[in-house]
């Protein structure tokens, strides 16, 4: 017998899931609410809604419209809300440009996604300039400058200043109807090898993540709980994963919103204290950075809920931010998935700071809708003992379908019909999941697997270290061993025997094979790191190496 | 230039939106949280999880497939909610049936509906019994009993007892994908007039309506807010709009659920307190029920969150819910929206509890993705001051799509592609609506339009008054005039007058018309009710007429 199937009235409305969707309640209900952009601006949702209006029409008499690709290459601001918004529901492509890029790859990825539009900030137009000759499809430009002026034009043949564009442009636009399948964003994701991969969101994909995180975000009993009367500001870039995705969750909700430009430890202090920003997201290192700055070091952070992703939480770090009275836990995600699979909300009452860091750096629980499972070899599933490990597959409705233009890599993304995080995990019998590693930076010594995550957590702990990275290198007797870069805090000094001697204790107490502890520890002035701020252990390997 | 599709790796997995994918975060994390029975069982959602598959093996050996209509005749029970699951993941429809119908009404549903299985619950056996040669199409019948035993077959051939059935069949089985538009319930809207009209919800609309919902209720900055600790009960008939959609949702969230049989005061009020129930939804005559009920006066009900919805809330009710510390609100929506399109959450400060219970009686803010509008007779906007008032008509991702076979019907409740509620509101500036009528309840006096539903919160609120209706009158000078009929609080006494000079008060005062003050009160011991509980104004001004 065939599926029933719904049945539609001709005139019923097929309800397509757009973006523009988010819109609706915070529309009629949060007409008043502010967006703030630096010390520099604010405005309301409803001149907001009418700036959408205005950037379709500056847009689209530059002939963007459906199927147009639109870049965008600027610092976290209203105007990148603007065209998070207004350029998808086109049915255009927002492409949010990696400005940490070299020219060299920004190049070849405005190239790869051929985009029609470029909007640069003022502060890229030198750097634009090196390329702009080899732009293959880029043919209108619009500047983007915090005061109006240019720090000269470089060639660049700009089609107008954004604030002038809009000013001029009608208030009225009607964005249409269209497939919700149709691609809404896309960037590329910066491994440590190869090329720049593009992956890409639809219009269905947005809002089912933006509503499943929404979700689990509200639903937490109390520790790390989002509500509507929270203050947002994004502290991941809004070129990386659409910030995690919480601009649209956040305009979805009606909540004030704040947007701190360039990223400097005193601005984004400033802003949390004078705006009383509430709710936000960034990488370990940043939030290193908040802690370390002398200058911010009175500014009340007590209850700002921070959820930490992109690399691994240190105890020690997510200890002296609960110190700071900070609801700081773990997200885990990655470009590809849009980002957010599991958020770390702590579940249950925790006997002390202690025992509450090490929950919170964990990698976290499911969100709705979310199948996460740990697997062999064979895509069989390992056991939810919290011990055995296997790589993590999902499959959640905001997956990247595959990478742009390139069949074979998104065929190993997708192999066996689940999505390769790449990422080694062990989940307990409570649903929660833990990253052991990265698939490629375990370290494999005497025929057993270390945990580079692992042993940097125990190194962060001890009193003297601020940074820490653990990389495996060639041993001819154990395949390979585990060698630590470390940076000492400012004003304290430890020795190599002084390391080792702490981590020997954690494998003592049994937490650690006695296989981990490391040969080597070399003191360091600074970590390499990737243009988005994660350690680059493919840097560091073949630095060792050589 | 096309739109561009989202593309897609052949291996990827294109994620369909169905009821099976709410169960992944549950199954993750929530395995040991418990599902409640009054007091006669309780079990794990492990133990769920199994018994779904138990279920579909079951039905599956009754010949139960895709396109297949299972019926169930049941009182809220933890078999309705393995219902609510396995039937609509077996890619069959499953039929809530209202069982306060009349046995014809039943009949014409389940024929109208070609139902193919029908679990049925000893209680309505008699009754089944009565319309059983006259079944179409349902040619297999399972028997629910609370103690395995039957009141006598009355010559209906069983398949088995539920509960034998589920422990002869297999604990595996295997949900299959499919398209997300397939049909996954139905059931029969009880309007006053004509014949039931079925309506029908896919999997996508119920996945989107958990979401959307889960996003509002958790999103509350604190009065009324949902959270995963909660412990849920439905007070609205699980074989009504699937109980507004909550047991998906707490499902989902992993919440402990109870489920309550045939409602009554007294096992209500006991398993709210011995479950420590926090979340439920009720119409006001339930909540009235409560709140009166003498036996219960000393149950703890502070702190518990209760939807009011499917009537008009009568602001005295919700002051009495406030003084026992309840934390009521009011939802809208109705049969063909699956429900929920608005909820009344508090927004700001209030300055006392009367104000309290003015703003939780309103209809309440959009929830996300809900498209809602008050228009004219042109379908024109009329304005959002919270004065002018027309038709609510809505789209949003989950309204039944039309009615069962009925394409007349279905036209007009679409016309224009927008869903017409035929209910009549304000909305103000805040985003706040208010639903002042049903388009057929308005009363036409003297060429102005008078609120039933305001004349009837008012007529609440005078100390005496237990329950009112106000309806309108055929009267040959004004065309009509409101009339209103009124219950008295046991102990209690009031005359004609003295309802009359308290709404004649409230006219002075400028809060309504005096055309609107009733120039006749009927003392009487009941009101007319439906089935569901809903004054039927029908039947009044028939009697009235007769």
């Amino acid at each position: 017998m065939p599926l029933e199937p719904a049945g539609a009235t001709p005139s019923a409305y097929a309800y397509p899931m757009l973006v523009k969707q988010l819109l609706h309640s915070a529309r009629a209900t949060a007409g008043g609410q502010e967006i703030v952009y630096r010390d520099r601006q604010r405005h309301s949702y409803r001149q907001f809604f009418e700036r959408l209006n205005r950037l379709a029409n500056a847009l689209a008499g530059l002939g963007v419209g459906p199927g147009s690709t639109v870049a965008v290459m600027d610092w976290d601001s209203h105007r990148y809300l603007e065209a998070f918004f207004a350029v998808p529901m086109m049915g255009a492509v927002l492409q949010t440009v990696n400005v940490r890029l070299s020219p060299e790859q920004i190049l070849y990825t405005l190239n790869h996604a051929r985009a029609d539009v470029l909007l640069v900030n003022a502060e890229f137009v030198p750097m634009l300039a090196i390329i702009k000759d080899q732009l293959e499809t880029v043919k209108r430009f619009i500047l983007i400058s915090d005061d109006g002026a240019t720090l000269g034009s470089f060639g660049i043949p700009y089609a107008g200043e954004y604030e002038a564009l809009l000013a001029a442009a009608s208030p009225d636009y009607d964005f249409p109807d269209f497939d919700e399948n149709t691609r809404a964003t896309t960037f590329y994701t910066t491994g440590t090898t190869g090329l720049p991969k593009g992956v890409y969101f639809s219009h269905r994909q947005l809002v089912l993540h933006t509503l499943a995180v929404a979700t689990a975000l509200g639903s937490a009993a109390g520790q790390g709980r989002v509500h509507r009367d929270d203050v947002y500001m994004p502290i991941t870039p809004m070129f990386h994963v659409h910030a995690w995705g919480m601009p649209y969750l956040a305009t979805m909700l009606g909540m004030k919103q704040v947007y701190p430009g360039r990223y400097s430890p005193d601005m984004l202090l400033k802003l949390i204290a004078s705006e009383g920003v509430s709710f936000s997201h960034c990488v370990p290192t940043i939030l290193h950075m908040l802690l370390a700055d002398k200058a911010g070091a009175d500014v009340d952070l007590s209850g700002c809920k921070m959820i930490i992703g992109g690399a691994a939480f240190p105890k020690g770090l997510a200890a002296a931010a609960l110190a700071r009275g900070m609801d700081v836990f773990s997200g885990y995600g990655m470009s590809e998935t849009c980002p957010i699979l599991t958020i770390a909300h702590v579940r249950s009452a925790l006997p002390d700071v202690d025992a509450e860091a090490a929950e919170r750096i964990r990698t976290g629980y499911p969100i709705p809708l979310v199948d996460l499972r740990t697997v062999d070899g064979d895509m069989l599933d390992v056991s939810r003992d919290g011990k055995a490990t296997g790589e993590i597959v999902v499959r959640t409705p905001w997956l990247t379908q595959g990478y742009l233009h390139n069949p074979a890599a998104s065929q190993d993304l997708w192999a066996g019909g689940y999505l390769h995080t790449g990422d080694i995990g062990a989940i307990d019998p409570r649903g929660m999941l833990t990253v052991t590693d990265r698939l490629k930076d375990v370290i494999k010594t005497g025929g057993e697997w270390v945990s580079s995550l692992e042993l940097e957590s125990i190194v962060s702990q001890h009193p003297a270290v601020t940074e820490v990275a653990v990389v495996g290198v060639k041993d001819d007797k154990w395949g390979e061993r585990p060698l630590a870069m470390v940076v000492v805090k400012a004003g304290q000094a430890a020795t190599a025997d002084d390391i080792k001697a702490h981590v020997q204790r954690f494998a003592d107490e049994g937490h650690i094979s006695k296989f981990a502890v490391p040969d080597r520890v070399l003191f360091v002035d600074s970590l390499a790191r990737t243009s988005v701020g994660k350690l680059n252990k493919k840097a560091m390997r073949e630095q060792l190496a050589g």
